[in-house]
């Protein structure tokens, strides 16, 4: 049996859900797979918040306690790139293996935190980052491996997808965001969604993996100038309007591109409902290929989160489990730490 | 840069896009992922048989010449269970990862050679053995690894679902089977496809994998029965039939079941069209997951076994590659090349 420590960085909902998933799936994990999975710290920002099913006894606002740790992987749930960012790359120094569910952080600066990684011989999982509970990121980079990847086209936020369903029933945009707001599919402030820009993250991270080739062109264009009438006269020519996001490799570059679209009712995307993601891949050799699912949502995302952890106890050596970490570097660990 | 010697066995239909997609892609998995991949023999039955693209001086019929080589991954595309079977058995005894597409054998005696794998140290890859190019085996073992799959509901026979088909447009069962034929879909000697076999051998591929409980039940019923009536009946309610493989954990045990079922036009299943293939996989934290692609054909097929030696090379650490073989023994494997 392989023991496998992990910190938790965050515990928000994903973080709950993660907790949650971990404490059922423990033992089938131990049993098939023979890995033994804990969590020995769970960094947070408010200590006294009441979280239901999370031992107490783990929690810590002392990033540094969490941090110099010996876990074997930091699983990242805090969210944004400032903080997220220090402790990751400070993980990373210290030779652990990271996972996390954090796409604004890879869409800007993942460039950085790979090469890092390599560097330290240490694995980053991301699969959480793009469309929750979908297995985009293992199916390109695994399941397609033996292929070139052509071009990739997704309704990867399930906001603007379940805005755009509720259009198709006659409410207006302003409505369609009043209830996903109600519902908790979209925030307060909604411009991240509605304005194409969670989508184009999510996008880049997607064609960082498919392609080789550098991006030379990107279009974002989010939902606020989509009309009721616009979604109905759709609707007569049999066709319906997603947000799309795609990527395709040209001559020159890759090219991506976020907007609204209208769809032949026949397309794979237009048969995804309300807050579900969908990600066509073409390649070159398999054809198409569509995963439907959902793109987030707390246990969806955790479970994301926990492949990954498995994935990397799984392919670590138990002697690299065991070999001493690398040294600490790294200044901007401290300022972050500070900051908070 | 690792170099990584693979064996073939087989050059038929499979094994021929499998040297042609390696041809394209053989660069690019160098440059990307650091392995040089090569062909070092092709076991074949009739050597003057023409091959497009296929290097003649890698051919040979004597079996022991190729599984007595060094390579490195042992690919096995001959199908069928009494040669393929003896191969693949003297291949993970000599200490072999072996990759197969080769669902009537795991289907026949998985269990057998995942424990003499496991005793050996090899890897079996098995991705192109259901649902050629959906990465089905790579998402249950991997993408799902931290849930509790719940079902797998699926199209995983294009045969049938071609037919299927084309009795909506108003063929009857053996019109729609004759057009299948000539278009290569189907044998000319169909009942594997046609009476449920095929799908019940993914079936219980997918089931071995996905859950931890025996086979109790097991109902195979195919499409013969099928009538256009039944097929017009099914449509006027606004529904269709479709030959549905599902497997489900009961708590008495794993319920496997082939048949034709009158689904919901809006049943993610309902919108698969023609010779395609899907496969709904529902997780009890992820909910339901579709993917939906090309079930089989060369080039589909040899990227799912592509993709499989990658991720054997990648993992395999470059000292256990480089380690000496573990000794020969195993008998029926002599039988076998006798009875060629």
């Amino acid at each position: 049996m392989k023991r496998v420590k992990v910190s938790l960085l965050g515990c928000g909902t994903v973080g709950q859900g993660f907790v949650t998933l971990l404490g059922q799936e423990r033992s089938r994990i131990a049993n098939r797979l023979g890995l033994l999975i804990d969590i020995d710290r769970i960094l947070v920002r408010v200590p006294t918040r009441i979280r239901p099913g999370v031992d107490r006894s783990l929690i810590t606002t002392s990033a540094i306690d969490v941090l110099d740790s010996d876990a074997d992987i930091v699983v990242e749930l805090i969210g944004g790139v400032h903080s997220a960012g220090a402790f990751v790359r400070r993980a990373i120094d210290r030779g652990r293996h990271v996972v996390t569910a954090n796409k604004a952080l890879l869409a800007a600066s993942g460039g950085d935190l790979f090469q890092a990684a390599a560097t330290a011989g240490v694995s980053i999982g991301f699969e959480a980052s793009v469309c929750g509970g979908i297995p985009v990121i293992t199916t390109l980079q695994r399941g397609l491996a033996g292929d070139s990847v052509e071009s990739i086209r997704g309704i990867v936020n399930g906001t603007c997808n379940f805005i755009l369903c509720r259009m198709e029933d006659g409410l207006s945009f302003d409505e369609a965001l009043a209830l996903a707001q109600e519902r908790g599919f979209a925030e307060a402030e909604p411009s991240l969604d509605v304005d194409g820009d969670d989508a184009a993250q999510k996008l880049r991270i997607l064609a960082a993996i498919a392609f080789d080739a550098p991006v030379i062109d990107e279009t974002v264009i989010g939902l606020r100038d989509v009309t009721r009438e616009d979604v109905e006269r759709a609707r007569l020519g049999g066709n319906v309007i997603r947000l799309v996001a795609s990527a395709a490799e040209t001559p020159l570059g890759v090219v991506l591109r976020v907007e609204p679209r209208e769809i032949d009712a026949n397309d794979p995307l237009a048969n995804v409902r309300d807050e579900n993601n969908a990600v066509v891949i073409r390649g070159k050799a398999t054809g198409e290929l569509t995963l439907t699912g959902k793109g987030a949502g707390a246990l969806p995302t955790a479970a994301a989160v926990l492949s990954d952890v498995i994935e990397i106890a799984r392919r670590v050596p138990a002697a690299a489990w065991a070999s001493p970490r690398v040294p600490v570097r790294n200044a901007d660990y401290i300022i972050a730490v500070n900051r908070r």
